[in-house]
């Protein structure tokens, strides 16, 4: 498939998610074992300090870590992931990065990192990583 | 503080965060330790395939463990958290049980089981557990 | 099988890991999906302050995670495992207990818990708790 | 610091934690938030079937997180690890490369590849990664 194909790909994904929908996740680019979404701050993704909610953290992180995967084999479920918070997470647009690190028969290894971006500077900030263990769904149960 | 003030101020907690409320977590009980919170099924928590968003498995386990956290420790943030996907996550109602593991006074460990129940049977399905490392932010940094 | 077959089991498998029988891992009790071991102290299990080396925590967790699974799913090797290390991990004698929280057909999901025990007063105190994912090797790749 | 008083420092710590002599663990390169670490495969630290132990496994990524933080940190112990077995641990070499993600005051989060190296090709195969958190040990708890 072309980068263009897997990108038309998850961006249909994506909508089907209704959370996704609702979240605002949007699919801005991708290639064999590489994606890349963003997400802008709204006040619906925060928690009680104003910051980015852990739950919209992890969403962001393993949605990127499964869309990664998905790209190189096919429809995916997480089976574990993993979240750092390493710093907090506050700016007017999330962009989170994920990469297939190894895709085997059977499971697939991927990882993903967080930044967020200031309106202003546009500079990006590492705020969070995580990793992700993904099944694949075609092959038989 | 009794049970019923840990439960009233984790109730104000859940309020003032927007996600919770959009989400529709509900915090049903709390004591020194422990916290069960519940959240109906309905369609914008879900991902593509009808199931719970691992995004949602994530703030419900994640909240749980924090909520838990501060019932001991005041406030918390998440360092770390991860999260298993036992069995799909389907259901009308999904139940979470946080608690504390240990209380340090730099770190806290807490963990947490999330149901799945079927507004038929009633019954609840263990369908992902989880654990956190939260860090007290009443301490100096 | 019975008890007595699992744990005899168990133990042979023990003896063949050249790395558990070099640490003194000892199998002390087994039922289907939940085993047993212990460790005695000795300098070359400790890191430069004289605790227990985070590596042979992280042994003893996934080793007691893995027998678990075997008791109900046959030979398995870990994906994926975590610890986390809640208390100073010093004493005589280790005690590590593992079980299976759920066993599917692809992949096992195992919890431990990790006690130290002082040699005097005989408590024992949960220092390190850790969970993995192990994937059945019979079955075809 | 420069890096050959880095290293020496690494390498005298290495040296006094008996696991790590025991396992033959040699500091090969160190600078400001990176370190590089081998062992050579030798028959105790296998598991029953010839790979290397998922527990060696875990005490070089674990060893090379903390040894990459206290570059920055100064002494640390680890809070929580985790360890992602990506191909079978099998060589006449491991060779584990850690780097500190982010240094915080309290918490240094930091990061592990491990690389199996035959003794034939001298090709480096990723065989694991993992993930610390751990906690400087320098300032009042």
């Amino acid at each position: 498939m072309s980068d263009a194909s897997v990108l038309s790909a998850l961006i249909a994904v994506n909508e089907q998610a209704t959370f996704n929908r609702w979240a605002g996740f949007k699919v801005v680019s991708a290639s064999a074992g590489e994606v890349e979404l963003r997400m802008s701050w709204r006040e619906e993704v925060g928690q009680y300090n104003g910051f980015l909610h852990a739950g919209l953290i992890g969403a962001l992180l393993d949605t990127a870590c499964g869309f990664a995967a998905s790209t190189v084999s096919g429809p995916v479920l997480a089976s574990q992931f993993s979240v750092r918070c390493i710093a907090p997470a506050k700016g007017g647009i999330f962009v989170v990065k994920g990469r297939v690190v190894k895709a085997g028969r059977r499971q697939v290894f991927a990882a993903a990192d967080l930044y967020c971006q200031s309106l202003e500077s546009k500079e990006l900030t590492l705020c969070a990583n995580g990793d992700a263990i993904l099944v694949p769904v075609g092959i038989p149960q």
